[in-house]
């Protein structure tokens, strides 16, 4: 009840994970999250709002890391740069979290309504990115676009570092995205071509 | 009942727009439309499952629109320039809709319901013409990527467009955007810089 819980949120956020993986998410229930954890479910709902929000407990605090990063660069760096600097420190949080990270991932894949929250939670990063990059001086649509390519990096370089064994680090796969992107893009440049 | 409703489903998008622009969309409902249309709810229901798929009820037509142009480029094309021809034909449907597409993008951005549902369909898309890439002998992370790119290009030049009077077609503010794009992740290209 009142009393000190020992890491109740990660307790109820791996508990929450591995009922989901293995009853599906649809199927499990506040209480049986709290029961798996050892904790009761008043100690669950004064952690997180419902069921959904123990699998994006941490958008809110990848955001503003995100937000820090890109704002921690200077100020001189082209944007595209600060987006790689940022990738770069984003990238340590998940250190460790391979396969945290693997089993959220498989849950939200096989959940629409998970998969419409993730897509939410990017879309926000986006937004957040943009508007800094916009508080620092560049002008739009270069702001919006550099945003919206460095979370589109963000997004595949993830999706393969998750589906991957683990022994290569996300930055890595975030590096290889972005250069990717920049191979992708500058294929046509100095001119439109077909006009 | 049973008689030929001329154009029923352009006039009920239209009521639709018209009332969700006056008192917002979760103030309407769907029997309001079909009056404000002239028609019957049960004609209404004939062509929309909900209030919300009014709004969307050319996003599986757009989806196709993009997939078939996007499959109708040269394979010997580069990727971005396959999407940059694909943009073109996309923007050539909105040409005499720019003040359609500006009441529906007030009224999509005014509900975080319709916002997300917006995200499902550009992230639809992405998806879509992700796998048209790999058909054609893209490798990934090369097709996801230059698909993502593409569809952050439409949606930021379609903003732009629509934040506008009209006067500039959608084709420009999609050559506009990519070209920045392209301006963008080519800063640093040939180095990483900061190794």
């Amino acid at each position: 009840m009142g009393r000190w819980e020992p890491n109740a949120r990660g307790r109820l956020e791996q508990a929450a994970l591995d009922l989901y993986s293995e009853r599906g998410f649809e199927q499990t229930t506040a209480a049986q999250i709290a029961q798996r954890a050892g904790l009761t479910e008043r100690t669950f709902f004064r952690h997180y709002a419902d069921k959904r929000e123990v699998l994006f407990g941490g958008a809110s605090q990848l955001e503003e890391a995100f937000v820090a990063a890109l704002a921690a660069t200077p100020v001189t760096a082209a944007p595209i740069d600060a987006m790689a600097s940022t990738l770069e420190t984003i990238a340590t949080f998940f250190l460790e979290r391979h396969e945290f990270a693997r089993q959220r991932q498989a849950v939200i894949m096989a959940s629409a309504e998970l998969r419409e929250r993730e897509l939410i939670k990017l879309a926000s990063l986006a937004a957040a990115l943009a508007a800094t990059l916009r508080r620092r001086g560049v002008q739009e649509p270069a702001a919006s676009l550099t945003a919206e390519a460095g979370i589109a990096v963000f997004k595949i370089g993830f999706e393969r570092w998750v589906g991957e064994n683990g022994e290569r680090a996300l930055a890595e796969f975030l590096r290889e995205s972005l250069d990717e992107l920049k191979v992708v893009a500058g294929s046509d440049r100095g001119g439109r071509g077909r006009s």
